[in-house]
């Protein structure tokens, strides 16, 4: 069990082979397995096999590779949908079309969403999520056909890999972890903190490529870029109002 | 593993027995293995254990007994100071000031949070979620002294479980799982799927304790009702933009 957390790599090249069905089963069991708000289940998992529909998701997942190959695309939404509809059938006036619940069932989406990807890698099947999901959510909508009330917050691609990547690294602990109170960081702080992935060998090889001065260039100059966050933030909120959150 | 996963049961009642050193730091590091976006770590898990700290997160957690009674209560935020501090001391210009970024940094959160979860079972801790972290994260980010780009997320009560629950029933999966595009459902589909429950001897109980007319009513007029889901959601966006990312 822990082995399989400690073990855990983004997975972005899979086998051409299916996913055996008690298995695509029991890791969606998995997901529904996990705690969530109220046990009201507010949040909902489409499975994406069709070629057709994976064509289409790919588009918008800007287009990568891995969502082609995979067997299985999940993608986990905010779901009001169904709760709302229960509520009216059972003359109770839900009122759950507000921020604060798109919000706590996006949080429950997220643990049933990882319950997934944990009880998929339980199994050798390989994993990555896409943040993409966050930023095409409109059209995603679209695609999947996602009512009022319904958000795509996050998507797994699941597959056997055909890769075996090296374990990523990550900042010593004390980046992260604050006991009692938060912790600031001082200048020294964070170039201690930062030295290490600073200095690595794959850290210069990904400066040299991205033709950077430093690391933290690539993130705000390449990758994250001022005017996409900006762009996304808006068409993200603007799609938590269409579908009925604001 | 799986195991673990299929028997979760939210733990509400604690031995007062600490946690051993080496368990405490183990589930932490299965949260900081697990996948965030471009390996970022925006999110920060805030450990606390001391009792006066305690006391003061067990008032804004509605003052739920467990939150006294478990040795260790885990705030995860989402986290974007460290990495700004980080870009800023690099001469770069980070543009994460942004829901975008506030959203992102929330989802990797709780992707760690559910790890740490997973982690704590297979030791056999207990755990329970409190969603009282997003309806009081203003008082919260006072008493963890969270800096401007940090917002509490999610709580994880952890400790030895001093009661046994039964496993929670779950909707049959066709409530929750949709193949290829999102199934709506008609009223004779929610009679379906919620038929179990709304005839199950718990809720025929539950429903006398809380003298209503159905189970939907417990929460509409009980439990998640709408001034505090109004009231709730103002403060959470008051709190993101007070933290700086709107």
């Amino acid at each position: 069990m822990l082995e399989t957390i400690f073990n855990h790599k983004s997975i972005r090249k899979y086998k051409n082979k299916p996913i055996e069905e008690e298995i695509t089963k029991s890791i969606i069991e998995a997901g529904i397995r996990a705690s969530n708000t109220g046990n009201m289940q507010a949040y909902s998992i489409i499975v994406t096999k069709n070629a057709t529909q994976k064509e289409k998701l790919w588009e918008q997942h800007f287009r990568q590779d891995m969502v082609r190959q995979a067997p299985l695309i999940l993608t986990f939404c905010a779901d009001l949908n169904r709760f709302n509809k229960w509520c009216k059938l059972r003359d109770c006036k839900p009122a759950y079309n507000n921020f604060l619940w798109f919000y706590t069932a996006s949080i429950d989406a997220v643990i049933a969403a990882q319950n997934v990807a944990i009880a998929a890698e339980s199994y050798n099947l390989g994993i990555c999520y896409l943040g993409t999901t966050n930023y095409n959510a409109d059209k995603i909508i679209e695609i999947l056909e996602l009512p009022e009330g319904v958000v795509p917050v996050t998507t797994l691609v699941v597959g056997y890999p055909d890769e075996t990547p090296n374990l990523t690294d990550r900042l010593p602990s004390e980046a992260v972890v604050h006991y009692e109170k938060y912790n600031d960081f001082s200048e020294k702080n964070i170039n201690t903190i930062y030295k290490e992935i600073e200095e690595s060998e794959f850290t210069k090889q990904l400066i040299k490529e991205n033709e950077t001065d430093n690391l933290a260039q690539i993130f705000t100059e390449k990758r994250y870029i001022e005017k996409n966050n900006i762009h996304f933030s808006k068409t993200l909120i603007e799609v938590i109002k269409k579908q009925g959150f604001m």
